[in-house]
């Protein structure tokens, strides 16, 4: 067993494919987190928002909840279909891609991409937030406790799914239990009361109203809120990763997720209007979030209020491994249709598409980095992605239902098309909200990354265009190269470079650039050396060609020579045997030049079809 | 002109190399920065010992003055006589190794390479120390600051030694205009003054005694008092860098540096007793530099002070260069003997031999980032290197004299021996007073560059005598290689790889890894593509040899075949013709696999005297 098989588990064979298929149970764990982690921040990020309202404000989240709910099922309805229309796996991308057209699919992919690196850096983040400031004196180290976390999280991904959803299991479970558990104790102790729970312990006191109500700011409130439906298209990206029948195993977690992620938020909604719960300010001292005074105000503060609130934080940053779940899926998606390197659609040793996990890696850790780990600066950011993935596959599905037609195409049309419209909606009120805070980095960077999927498209293209042949192998003109050996001095590394160039072709030159001594040496001797031997074995002569090196550069007028010769000898192969002495200790390459490798670069670089290196290896015994 | 011009300066031409060499003015500056400005913490760092003795302990400033000047005198007899035996540039490294032998050379090169490294790293900490101490924002960079100055003082050592005498020039003369002139006016006062100065800016109150004095209290005095002797062995390296008479003009230099190390450490010996100024505890509030209060008193806190603080400032800093100047010399003799790599005896773009310079700043950047860039965890490292090396270059030109002999060889002997046993039981003395406090670094540090300096030699001997030959080249045995061929599917590239192959032997074998449709396909058309057109034109007829991979990697298979295939075929020479798509431009190399880099570099480790690479490159168009 090798260091890789520790690290990243011994190679999984492509027949043993099948096996690393999951169920709903593990289902829900890798392809939910995300969805259901929102709920802690959803509510929060819009009773935020009604603040200046005062207790006014707390009244307005129920009907905004419903809101959000009503939206929550278009898009469930959506990707419940799209789950059965795509069984391979078909999030936004593809049913973007399939109804629409090239350029909105790719418009889709990239939000989806975007919105993905943004899951995986806010999830961390916010999972180091907590835990920063439940011990300050972390806070410096924020940054690599978050990079920290990422590496690990790329390991476990690597290893593969069955791994994952095993991590992931209990928290979770007890995420949901606690929730849940909570909710169906508060909505009994309300309605045994007749409306009017006592809390157990109370919340802080409401703020007085500052601002009266309006429109726009219920409307800024909703878009806020929304951040509670990020991560539910995971499912239907992730529609492979199921056992089969798979797209039946995929829309029941899928149902599960939603059906909780509704209760959730419908509970939290009633909750926090009937215990009088308002959300307080950000940053601000005497912060306490929405769900901490919720917990505390139906259980008190004992056993179940710290395992619901570890739960919490524990849920928050492993939902970044939602992103891990799905991203590479859908690059490997992206990949198949030429838009992004082929590596992406490979199986590395564990069977997940890990070139996927690297790219999702190093593009976090760089997200993470620029932001230095800050949820805050993060957030504006984030959603624009999803909002936009929404609506395009939504709209999507509408071109699908008008292509394919039937029994009720009309009633979906209908229920698509509305989505389309609500989640474009909320796409706008997100952008024109948060436009100054950071989404204009998204507007940015999207189209950005369209025109480079669209350029590596064109690239594949081109290489395709120019290697591909059906054609048989062409025998004719089969000629012999004229073979160039550069050489410093003479020794058994150079003898064996010429021995190997005798038999490729009949003419050979032999360069070697003055310096001194060794260059006195080579010439006395070159007579006898080489020149007599090969008289005698009536081999080809190799010519000895000095090169003038005034600056004392070896490879430079070696790599100029080699040029010009192949532009003077335009009809003829060139073949460069480089002899190189070769060492197995790492800690030998110090000792020696590396001219053969700074060659080997530049004959690369500037090379033509007409250069061929011949590398003839000499290792010490 | 290009980057690496503008950067570095345009190259110089080997035949320039006489008109890069300089005289006293520049030598002085170069040579002499680390010597001169000991001048500034040698009587601070013994007045800092004397410190408990109170005014008592001022008086003893001037009889450790005295010996350390009679040590300073009797170590430059010796030099002075070593610049002259070797014009060549001999410092300690090589009268070490050409009088006492092979070891003590390697102890005298290991202890001045560890010396030269701490040079640049005290020189520039000290440096960034007192700016840091003046701007105490920039505390919190203190390292960056120092990596920041190493860059800038590597480049400018790049560019040579003109450019680097001119930019130090200035800053050193004055500096040793603003001691001499502090000197001669302050001594002028003293003497006006009957003895008894009235200070312009009278010294801090001198502390009550609070300890007796005693002999192994002065000895560590002294002891510390003798940094103010690092640097002088400088010169004696870099006499080739003069111009001719060379040993004229360095021995002239090496008279300047001494004499005026001299005068100022007897000026400040003079003055300190005369105008009481006792060191104050460094660290604590109200510390002032001995150099600060002796400028203060003799001249007041005006233009002139200022002018001196700065100087001292930008000399301390600016001392590293000496090891700049020094150390590339120093390490290229080391090689020139085969202890080191012979990649630094190569004068580079600018003559300088910069791939010691690179060694230099690689190594000190390394300290400097262990240490955090402060200096007083560094100092106790400092100087056990240079006595070292005085004592083996004083030893050495004894064992010198007694193999000349001639005239005053009696005499000179007497010297040299007594200067080897001065410096000899100083070294002993600063080993053991800071031997816990870092100096047991060198001493595990020095041994372990002995060790790995005879292991260079080693290996070089092993290659030498492997590869050297004179006889003329075998031409008999000549046999064609067997070709192998990795090909992942049917391209122009893989026909070009397999024309060329032709060109090479008679067996042919195309290594492919099965991966589904692709293998298919090459299967199913392979009579149509290759066999077919091969019998019609009586070439051979290359095997397709099908690789099964489980796992799905591509190299490995590819590499255990041709390994095995090796095994199996001890007589026969193999050649890999690897097919490779070429890309000019850099990004593009993302969206293509690195297998053949990969099996290239596997093959480089794994491979044998039988295997040669060759790359048959098709460039896109």
């Amino acid at each position: 067993m090798n260091l890789a098989d520790l690290v990243l588990g011994r190679p999984l064979a492509t027949e043993d494919e099948k096996a690393e298929r999951i169920g709903p149970t593990k289902g829900i764990p890798i392809f939910g987190l995300d969805a259901l982690s929102s709920a802690a921040y959803g509510p929060e990020a819009a009773l935020t928002l009604l603040i200046p309202l005062g207790m006014a404000g707390v009244a307005y989240i129920w009907p905004i909840s419903i809101s959000i709910v009503v939206l929550l099922a278009i898009v469930y309805m959506s990707y419940r279909q799209t789950i059965e229309a795509y069984p391979q796996g078909g999030g936004s991308y593809t049913v973007a891609s399939e109804n629409l057209g090239v350029w909105p699919g790719l418009l889709a992919a990239a939000s989806l991409m975007v919105d993905y690196v943004l899951t995986a850096a806010v999830g961390i983040s916010a999972g180091v937030g907590a835990l920063v400031s439940a011990v300050p004196a972390l806070q410096q180290h924020t940054l690599a406790i978050c990079l920290g976390i990422l590496a690990v999280l790329t390991l476990i991904n690597l290893r593969g799914a069955r791994e994952t959803g095993g991590a992931f299991l209990i928290p979770t479970y007890v995420f949901i239990l606690c929730m849940l558990g909570m909710i169906i104790v508060g909505v009994f102790k309300a309605i045994a009361s007749g409306g009017h729970p006592v809390p157990v312990v109370a919340p802080p006191k409401l703020m007085q109203a500052t601002a009266g109500v309006g429109a726009w700011l219920l409307l800024r409130a909703f878009a806020s809120g929304c951040t509670a439906m990020t991560g539910v298209e995971a499912v239907s990206n992730g529609v492979m990763a199921f056992k089969e029948p798979t797209f039946k195993y995929a829309r029941l977690t899928l149902t599960i997720i939603i059906g909780v992620l509704m209760v959730m938020l419908l509970g939290i909604a009633y909750l926090v209007r009937t215990y009088n719960i308002a959300a307080t300010v950000p940053g601000a001292t005497g912060y306490q979030s929405v769900l901490s005074q919720l917990f505390a105000a139906v259980s008190g503060k004992g056993a179940f209020y710290w395992t619901s609130i570890v739960s919490i934080l524990v849920v928050l940053s492993l939902s970044a491994n939602t992103a891990f779940a799905d991203f590479p899926r859908l690059s490997r998606a992206i990949a198949l249709n030429g838009f992004l390197p082929h590596a992406l659609t490979l199986r590395g040793r564990r069977l997940v598409f890990a070139e996927g996990v690297y790219a999702l890696a190093i593009l976090t850790g760089l997200l993470l980095t620029i932001f230095g780990g800050v949820t805050d600066r993060l957030i504006p950011l984030y959603a624009v992605g999803a909002f936009m993935a929404f609506t395009l596959s939504q709209a999507g599905m509408v071109a699908h239902w008008k292509r394919v037609g039937g029994r009720g195409a009309r009633r979906n049309m209908f229920l698509n098309g509305l989505g389309a419209i609500a989640t474009g909606i909320t796409l706008a009120v997100v952008l024109i909200a948060k436009f100054t805070e950071g989404a204009w980095i998204t507007v940015v960077l999207i189209p950005s990354m369209i025109f480079m999927m669209s350029s590596v498209k064109r690239h594949y293209g081109t290489v395709a265009k120019q290697t591909d042949t059906n054609t048989p192998v062409n025998t004719q003109d089969l000629c012999a190269p004229i073979v160039l050996i550069p050489v410093d001095r003479w020794s058994v590394v150079s003898e064996k470079a010429l021995r190997f160039a005798w038999g490729l072709g009949a003419q050979i030159q032999i360069l070697h650039v003055e310096c001194g001594e060794e260059t006195e040496s080579l010439c006395r001797n070159w007579a006898r050396l080489v020149e007599t031997p090969a008289k005698e074995a009536k081999l080809p002569i190799p010519e000895l060609v000095l090169l003038k090196s005034p600056f004392r550069f070896v490879v430079k007028p070696i790599v100029e020579y080699i040029l010009n010769f192949e532009n003077e000898n335009s009809d003829k192969h060139i073949a460069v045997v480089l002899p190189e002495l070769m060492e197995r200790q790492w800690y030998h390459l110090l000792l020696h030049n590396h001219r053969s490798s700074a060659l080997k670069t530049l004959l690369y670089f500037q090379g033509s079809q007409r250069i061929s290196v011949i590398n003839v290896p000499w290792y010490l015994g």
